[in-house]
């Protein structure tokens, strides 16, 4: 834990490091409330941004070396190639072979259809954690506390919300997401 | 044409074949002004709805019978299925064999990646033919004009922002229309 903290300082620098011990701290409160297992859930969190600090040259420079194969809009987008490409790397660098700890890192930012508990906690965390601001945040982080799936499928609204307003592209992961919770009756009620 | 328009009525009845005549007239304007070819635009444009007023279970019967290999969210929902199985209908009763005037068809509703301008007419006109009245609909005709891409791209803004708001599944050829219209910088003047 203390040498994924020092590597982690090193690389993605004290303020992104800031946000990631929020989001453990946010993934922790809620692994134990929604009973998930804490110690896969702890190491998703903590290395969800291990990629994100790197240009976009660098990261694909890095996707060829590790012979990834990421799809044409991940590709050419800094926000969504750190998931997959960080899920590469934490695999390489601390011997990480849990495939759901590395699906939450893969799919932390985009989402995807039929996560996990420890996949939807660290797709959550990273979404409310205590940092983060913006309209709305109150109420996903009170559904969020008791149930994930609604509380996920707010947030992807309010991501393809935003993508809308801001004319960025939007992963289909993000609507696979949202499309599968309709799809088994989240919301409804 | 006047054989069409005997089977529509008596297929869609008297109220969707005046949209569907609005559809016609708003596309072969559309055409004129992009010089595109209006024949197929008229004919694609003319049998869009084909197999938009059977129900679910009937559309799924025709699914099996003509073997059509639908993904599993437009499988699931009318609004979405009437398009490719309309396509393949009409490619029955008119022995048409076109396959830009069945894509255009096929996509009127959802919109795809790389539509050809017949295609972008039939989508557009269906989306601000008179009868329809929605907010920001005149900017989109005044743009449709103009510029069929950035209209186009207004339109699958409007249909997503609408989806979410109804808490209804948007199809994934919807997002991906609109991803390769911003990847090729539609929208950024």
């Amino acid at each position: 834990m203390d040498r994924i903290i020092e590597v982690l300082k090193e690389r993605i620098g004290e303020k992104r490091l800031d946000h990631t011990l929020s989001v453990v701290d946010e993934a922790l409160g809620l692994a134990k409330r929604h009973k998930a297992p804490e110690d896969k859930v702890k190491i998703a969190a903590l290395l969800h941004d291990f990629a994100k600090n790197l240009s976009l040259e660098e990261s694909l420079r890095l996707t060829r070396e590790y012979k990834l194969e990421l799809d044409d809009v991940t590709i050419t987008n800094t926000e969504l190639i750190h998931g997959p490409l960080g899920a590469r790397m934490v695999k390489e660098y601390f011997n990480i072979g849990d495939q759901e700890i590395l699906n939450a890192i893969t799919y932390h930012t985009t989402g995807r259809a039929n996560m996990t508990t420890v996949e939807k906690i660290v797709f959550l965390a990273d979404f409310i954690e205590p940092g983060r601001e913006f309209e709305g945040i109150q109420i996903i982080r009170a559904k969020a506390l008791v149930n994930l799936d609604e509380a996920i499928l707010m947030a992807l609204d309010s991501t393809i919300e935003y993508l809308l307003k801001k004319g960025s592209i939007i992963h289909v992961n993000t609507v696979h997401a949202r499309n599968f919770l309709l799809r088994i009756g989240v919301g409804e009620s």
